[in-house]
């Protein structure tokens, strides 16, 4: 059933970042994607840009690889807690999917903080023998998170 | 499956209010229903009115028209994260289910806070090609939300 | 299909906790189990201890009987939102899963915070003619909370 299955994918994806297995975080795309970080406002202000943009695996790699370097990533972990998918549309292959979202931070000196909530705006494809995302905006309910986001959300 | 049907349904409860899309919001439910929402200290007590009380579709329609006319409800944003439903019984067409729920709020000056917890007491029945709420009793966690729930829970 | 089976007995987990029905609680164990409670930090530091440990389904109801004696837990109440399982191992009857959660704490004046998060690492086995845990141990991601872990996460 494809809800379950796009349930699974979500929680297979929320382990990999939530387990600092980032390296493997690429993977959940497709070759060419659209992976975007942006904000409610900004949507509705029509602005493309986005806080964070790639548009391949290989931008989603070079950013962890950019990660790992700083080194900054280290001193906090999240927790993301993800909702249902609704489907939005099914169609040649193609699913568009919208996911709630609410993610925890966990500071180093282990203070807790509720971080970011938002929705997954995604287009899912069958490849490599499993789900991956062709496209996966990040709209954050608030404007107000850390402008450094460092983990992907 | 029904625990599947539930939590779909559930989902684009969620998502026609998160996204503000109130106007479908009654659509969720049979003509005659029962939607309220309480704390679980009113239910110990056995205080029957709650917080806000509607017994039918034509009701809740009322509501969402209120709120789009004072315009209250704009300042600020949900956005819920809904459990799996726990099936308490199911007979004759009839499933009642036990749903937990946390919502979070974005004002409008982008502060996201922990808004409400709770359980949603639920009587779901077959309708319209689908599946739709003859109950949906909101038993929040805390007296303390505030006395303002524009949107609804 | 197990994720859906292991959901519902996390949902089924969770509403003994949090609507109080602290008794059916060491039912969802095996008679010889594990269920421990530690931190992220002291799993990597290589601490067996936890910060609650029981090997048996004995130990779990005394643990029951010892709070309803104390009454301490009467001051709060916990509601759980947990994340979909994620199967690690599945192999003769015995699924090894991981699940995300997040614990906000109700307490009697009524404020509202959030006061775990965290990962299950669950060994689950058939038994009863449902799903029991051999094996719960909760990993929260925060050593910070409460060290007086009253009801059961």
């Amino acid at each position: 059933m494809t809800t379950l299955r796009l349930a699974e994918l979500n929680a297979a994806y929320a382990a990999a970042i939530d387990q600092d297995r980032l390296e493997a975080w690429p993977d959940f795309f497709t070759d060419d994607c659209l992976y975007k970080i942006t904000s409610a406002d900004n949507e509705k202000a029509g602005m493309q840009a986005g806080i964070v943009y790639a548009d391949s695996r290989a931008m989603l790699r070079d950013r962890i690889t950019a990660l790992r370097t700083a080194n900054i990533y280290e001193r906090q972990a999240y927790r993301h807690i993800v909702g249902l998918p609704l489907i939005v549309r099914e169609a040649d292959g193609l699913i568009a999917a919208e996911t709630p979202f609410l993610v925890v931070r966990i500071t180093r000196d282990a203070r807790t903080d509720l971080f970011a909530t938002g929705l997954y705006r995604d287009q899912v494809v069958p490849a490599d023998g499993g789900l991956r995302f062709r496209q996966r905006i990040v709209v954050c309910d608030s404007n107000h998170f850390d402008t450094l986001v460092a983990i992907p959300l």
